[in-house]
């Protein structure tokens, strides 16, 4: 025998010898062969069957449809010690062994055969099975199953012509349910399938079972080259020459009486992460019944006292494979004549609360260890505690009716609008809540989207146009409902059998993808619960990279220091001048005709900046507190340019009817001053304000502007420290392209900072920098830093300027086509583009630290508290990454996996829902501290 | 002794061992004193004298004001030195030795003491030169002129003191001019001087001639610290600590009656080129007689006639001094009773027509190698011959009412207009010419300067606010000048005598800073001045560097290749589409609302497009054209915003006064229209234009564009070949910043490329490549140049991403700001950004032929067409520039020099007229070839 092509689920160590390693296994015997490998070697239940490995399925498919003869003779083989295991008998009437044949590769891969059961069924068998159990419904039942699975799975006939013999037969029987056929019914429908499979595919059904196991192995290894594989594949980026595994078991039946039985369950409770199983049980049943929900299930615990003994035994394994997989697990089960038997074990879904939970729990059981636990656990699932979700009794109460792709997080109710004006009109006009459904959208569809709370399509999946627009502006949405149909004649929507009409009140859950009838209530999950504070605890412990917050009030600083913040990393000073009392007195500093206007405005401007400057100090008691000077073009100031046009237009009518003098004289008297901000907003209206007269270029043609903020900042500084307040003041000169323009504001404010200081007698520790937001800064970053004491990363307008993409027209615009046609892998305004973006960033950081090893380095761009990118931030070696406050968590987080995984930690998959599959196949190594854990 | 302090003329040879080399004799004894020994050393008659190092400058000023002794002992015996050589002695009445005293830095620097003259006189020795020449008048002339620089000059008093009493002995005397003064007069103002000397400084003129010498020479020292030095230092980026060195010189006289004179000459016509000396001269006269044009000079060539042997020896100097300087000398000489003395030698001021004749014949005279007579020429010289200029005749002829500083070439003809409003109002609504005078300009003033032909001011320097937009929009300015006066009262303007009204016509020369009376007649320079074309095909033979140029018409390509172009190196196809018959056309396709309607529009372009390029293929027969697709964004085509708001409110208020149902039904059809075009525009309209829908972004969305656009060029091609045209089609794809852009445009290139070449029958060789303009794309150059075959650096793009600086709204804004106070050295869309542009270009070089070593990569950004910029793309290995039209000329001398310097030749300053004292202190090191050739 030249090579091994067939293992038993006995021969694991044989395997894990021929294929090197563990993840080589999975290679060779596919994920779910070795799985049902490793159950068997550690002594779960589960009933004798082997495995023709994957080389065997490239051997087959290379020599173009010849069966390489060894590897059937070595199934033969496998299928005789199986028979000496069972004491049954392929194909021996009295007694009979049947055997399932699934495909299992390497990665779960929807689009190959799946399944087909009860192999090694055949007429004579069957009279035999008759015989032993007793239960003619339930042989001919599993024959004609048999039957029906092998036309279609194996000879690719449609499961339509088996399903409508017996809906006729059910109308013949005048029943409504396949349950109520009785064993004379199935008897019938047998020969018929027979028939139907020798007329339609112009062979018979083969009587004898080994033909019948070679003709379903050939096929799940031809399933392999089936065009919807294929283009799996290339979609998922799996190669197309790994081929599937061929798992061959011994069946095992819940549907013989009421000794037998069947369910599903979780090892903890998938919601809340609480310990115990938690599932659903059903008597005399099969697998499909439980999943199918056409009988009313059981609880669990419903088989405490059913099968106390199988019940116990159930727990036991549950505990065994949480401590094998070191997660919780999703078990199958089977019990025949009261013997348990497990057809598989996963990785359970779960909310993020529950694996929140669980992952805590797990380092309190031993099973895991902290960096585990923090990598077990996603960004995307902390997030979920920032924000509102429904109700979890709500939603079991609730009627789902529809699922699809949870392409956009978070929970919105609303009524329906079936295109984007009546979405937009209700919304802005009605103000009502809306969820905008839709075949898919298109560009045109963008304005309804903005306007709708939640969006759901019917086509499209996770790169569709819907998606990525729904993403961008955070809307919830649900895509590829694949039950939807949209009728926009009669203006309703069939979901399966639900028809709603337009305007009907629904719920959608992006982060499930799921759809409800009625209006869920939502909660917002609590950001204090006790298992996310020890987790953030573990996380904080790990990290290196500190996480600082963008806030410009204090009570955006308060918020982020309960967060967790480490500091202010950007305070946007523009912000306190768009506040209603404050933009007349900035409208009067724009306006100014002379130095002297434009001083008395700044000197009422001046106590208003103090006085948030002290607020924030005292938020921000012995923290840093980065201040970003004065950034956004002017004209963003000053009232819009097409409504003063009209304003002007409407006082010059209003003159015509105008009775006294007095009247004429004081409309007069308003037409000039409009006119005179017409004109000043006009000599500040640019073709590309982006990159116009804005950030440091403002302070470098109004210096009186930098010292008036520099003043209020180091008044307020010293007030605060008179008070005992532990003052960190770090000032930012935005947008800086030459180190010139940083050198003579730096003069303007050093000169500005000791005249404060000098008059308050108080000395105030400072830091000047800048920010890195503009290519030709970055490309002369050793420059700059020979006079800058720290950067931050504007990492919006870095992207825009690297990219040459204005982000204000891209987003809702080409940007959208270019991530719906994969030219872009993803947004780079929402995760750092690291070949580009990040290639310039770590030049700045190289040259910046050259001239200045210990250069503080952080990132105050939205990336900030966006996962990926400040993995890489970590990387790249910087100190801190600053983001809005209610990303605050996710950073800390995402900060703490990236320095743990940096130590050598493999992230274990969390098992986010629609991705089960995969994750499914790629477990964790064990890693030495697991290993001593767990053995 | 410790130090040689003191060097006489003769010690040349002692004065270079003890420096080590050519350029440190110039730092010992500072410019002036090193052209006076090297002429002493070629027999150039030059009265004795001595130099003090600039070494004794700096040990004078480190000891604070104490003069080390042994240097004033060295000078001492230098004296005593000359007096033998002379047979003259210092303060000896019977045979006087009068000296002159200069200051004279390495680099010649305005505000140092300059010049004591007649060093040697007192009351003695006045008598007794009274007696030796019979002379009084010219005696106590001579006295008083000591004395008089003495007291301002090393006491510090201000020049008026004595004006006024000469002005009083003036009135006194009844006569006008001081040279109707008699022997009397000047005698009795001697005295009076020293009285004043006596009663302002508090001590008397001294009559120790030794005395007045080490006063002197203080005088000199001391002056390198005066405040004017120091600012002057600080802004010309000179050294503070290298002093000045000293020049004592015995003093001739041209006033000593009939058989002296004084002359300036060039060794060569200056306005033409043309070889023979030209100059002024004049009997009994000294030099500044000359120059100050009291008195009516003669013709060099009447000398010929008064001093035959005087002009002889003359010309025999000037051609040793042009051997020696290799360049055409401007020499200041004196014949004192019959004897030559050559009092200065200097590179000459000369026209750009002159400098090319020059550096060609002197390359025919075996004076120049012919890569120096390359370098010699600028290529803003070349410029000269591509622009209209006054008429040189008329010139001659013209008043010259004022001059200034020569900020921004070029000659201008128009009214005067004194403020901003006016030149405007003047020039766009009564269409007249116009030069706006100013007393300088600000921000608020570039309306007018945009709408003059030209600008003058009479205040700021090259760097002013005027200079700087001047240069920056291409008109002629000259600025600073000192004699204007603006009186904007009586709106009338002074120059000197001269007062002009508003609305009085005159001239203006950008390149020499000339202001004349009237309106001179201006000429092209002939661009095949057959020195021009010798000069040029010697360039062309030393550079490397290609030049092709911008052309979109045939009409341009014709141009371009009749001016040397080898290649279009871009070809804009929008600006096809902006002609009055495509316009409509291609709104049509931007309207389309569908691919019908759109295709429809697209195949009316293409037989447009492909007329076009055929057009383009015939004129550049045998060389490379590069076409680029598609770039300006789509609402650039469309009808302006606000007109069209504007039209359409006209139109509804039409619709009141309508009286039959066709017009309102017609008029509802035009609204409607318009509406239309108004909805596209303001989808189409985008906050940023410059990052948003253009470039490739545009073929991405439409590729049915990209396809007509390939489809045209690719017939184009085939018909032109079938007509036996050599086509040689690059297609150029813009503003990638993903290479995944050009991938998929690529894509469709070739497809649609494959199959016109299908359809013809005829294979087209082609090449695809990008514009890098995007950062982006520089950074990732790597995986670009995997699947582009040419590069083509968009440099006005990339210069605007690098910086963030959107170039419509900056260069008559902020960028002009900091032009004017030294933020940027330069306009970065006029002279590549080395540091930061430069420095991202070099990355995408590096990365691009890594991974493409024979990748093309050409330049097709303004920047082709700027010398500074070419220097810099031959450096980095570019293989082309690209530019428009009339800058081939500049671009292929730009190229010819960098090539040259490259190989180890430096440039000999061409001698700008304002530049001129900084070049006369940094004349050529002789290469060896140019060694053998004057040796």
């Amino acid at each position: 025998m030249d090579r091994k092509w067939v293992y038993l689920f006995t021969e694991l160590e044989a395997a894990e010898a021929s294929a090197g390693d563990w993840e080589a296994v999975r290679g060779l015997l596919g994920g779910k062969g070795a799985n049902l490998a490793e159950m068997t070697r550690i002594q779960v239940p589960v009933s004798p069957g082997f495995t023709v490995t994957t080389e065997a399925c490239i051997a087959y498919l290379g020599v173009e449809g010849e069966f390489p003869a060894d590897i059937w003779e070595q199934q033969i083989e496998a299928l005789q010690r199986i028979e000496a295991t069972t004491e049954k008998e392929f194909g021996n009437p009295a007694r009979p062994l049947l055997v399932s044949c699934r495909s299992g590769a390497k990665f779960s891969m929807p689009g190959m055969m799946d399944t087909i059961l009860n192999l090694g069924l055949n007429d004579e068998v069957a009279r035999g099975m008759v015989e032993l159990t007793g239960d003619a419904r339930f042989v001919y039942d599993a024959y004609r199953r048999l039957i029906q699975m092998f036309g279609t799975v194996v000879r690719g006939m449609h499961i339509e012509v088996f399903e409508q013999v017996i809906a006729a037969k059910r109308l013949a029987a005048g029943v409504s349910s396949d349950s109520d056929l009785d064993a004379e019914d199935w008897t019938a429908l047998t020969q018929r399938f027979k028939d139907l499979v020798r007329t339609h595919t112009h062979a018979p059904f083969p009587q004898d079972p080994l033909e019948q196991l070679r003709a379903a192995t050939e096929a799940v290894f031809e399933s392999w080259n089936r065009k919807r594989a294929v283009d799996y594949r290339n979609a998922s980026g799996i190669p197309h020459d790994i081929g599937t595994a061929v798992n061959i078991q011994t069946m095992v039946f819940g549907n013989m009486g009421e000794t037998s039985g069947t369910g599903v369950v979780m090892s903890r409770n998938p919601s809340t992460g609480e310990p115990g199983l938690a599932g659903d049980f059903l008597v005399n049943a099969q697998g499909e019944d439980v999943v199918a929900g056409t009988r009313k299930t059981l609880d669990i615990s419903a088989m405490a006292e059913r099968f106390p003994e199988a019940y116990q035994q159930l727990c036991e394994i549950a505990d065994k494979l949480e401590l094998h997989y070191r997660n919780m697990q999703d078990l199958e089960f089977t019990i025949e004549h009261g013997t348990l038997w497990l057809l598989q074990t996963r990785n359970g879904k779960r909310t993020a609360q529950a694996e929140v939970r669980i992952a805590v729990d797990m380092v309190d059981e031993g099973l895991l260890g902290r960096e585990e636990a923090v990598l077990r656990v996603s960004p995307e699932q902390v997030d979920f505690f920032l924000h509102p979700q429904f109700d979890e009794d709500a939603r079991s109460e609730a009627q789902l009716i529809a699922s699809g792709l949870n392409v956009s997080p978070g929970a919105a109710v609303g009524i329906v609008a079936f295109d984007a004006d009546t979405a937009e009109r209700w919304a802005r006009e009605d103000g009502k809540a809306v969820i905008m459904v839709r075949p898919e959208t298109r560009p045109d569809d963008v304005h309804g989207m903005l306007a709708a709370q939640g969006i759901i399509t019917s086509r499209g999946g996770r790169t569709s146009h819907a998606a990525l627009v729904a993403r961008q502006f955070g809307k919830p949405a649900v895509v590829g409902v694949e039950s939807l149909e949209i009728d926009l004649v009669d203006r309703e929507a069939r979901m399966g059998d639900i028809t709603i009409r337009e305007g009907t009140e629904i719920s959608i859950d992006g982060m499930l993808g799921e759809v409800y009838l009625g209006a869920l209530p939502t909660v917002v999950p609590d950001v204090q619960d006790s298992w996310l504070t020890q987790l953030l605890g573990w996380a904080d412990e790990f990290r290196t990279l500190e996480v600082w917050a963008n806030a410009d009030y204090p009570d955006d600083a308060r918020r982020a220091r309960a967060l967790g913040a480490q500091g202010i990393g950007l305070c946007r000073t523009e912000h306190m001048f768009f506040e209603e009392d404050r933009l007349p007195v900035m409208r009067e500093m724009i306006m100014a005709r002379n130095h002297l206007e434009r001083d008395e405005a700044l000197d009422k401007l001046l106590p208003l900046q103090r006085n948030d400057f002290e607020g924030l100090f005292r938020a921000m008691d012995g923290l840093p507190v980065v201040v970003r000077l004065l950034d956004p073009p002017l004209h963003e100031f000053l009232p819009d340019h097409q409504e003063l046009l009209h304003e002007l237009a409407d006082l010059k009518l209003r003159l015509q009817h105008l009775a006294t003098l007095q009247e004429i004289d004081d409309t007069l008297d308003e037409i000039r001053a409009k006119q005179d901000f017409l004109e000043r907003t006009e000599t500040l209206l640019e073709t590309n304000p982006m990159l116009g007269t804005r950030g440091v270029r403002l302070g470098m043609l109004l210096p009186e502007l930098t010292r008036m903020q520099t003043r209020a900042l180091f008044q307020a500084a010293t007030q605060c420290m008179r008070e005992g307040v532990d003052v960190k003041v770090e000032v930012m000169i935005p947008l800086i392209s030459h180190v010139n323009e940083f050198r003579q504001q730096r003069r303007l404010v050093e000169t500005e900072a000791r005249e404060v200081m000098d008059e308050e007698g108080q000395e105030v520790p400072y830091k000047i920098g800048t920010m890195i937001e503009i290519p030709r800064a970055a490309l002369t970053a050793d420059e700059i830093a020979s006079t800058a004491e720290f950067f931050s990363f504007g990492t919006n307008d870095l992207t825009q300027t690297v990219f040459g993409i204005s982000r204000d027209d891209a987003e809702s615009g080409f940007l959208v086509h270019y991530m719906e046609h994969d030219v872009l892998p993803a947004n780079p305004f929402a995760t750092l583009d690291i070949p580009g973006v990040g290639k310039i960033m770590r030049m700045a950081v190289e040259l910046g630290r050259g001239v200045r090893p210990d250069l503080m380095i952080g990132i105050c761009g939205e990336h900030g508290g966006d996962p990926k990118s400040v993995e890489f931030c970590h990387e790249m070696g910087l100190d801190y990454v600053s983001c809005s406050p209610f990303r605050i968590p996710i950073a800390r987080f995402a900060a703490a996996q990236a320095a743990v995984q940096e130590a050598g930690w493999r992230p274990m998959p969390a098992a986010p829902r629609d991705e089960f599959r995969r994750e499914e196949a790629a477990a964790p190594v064990p890693t030495e501290e697991e290993a001593a854990v767990s053995h």
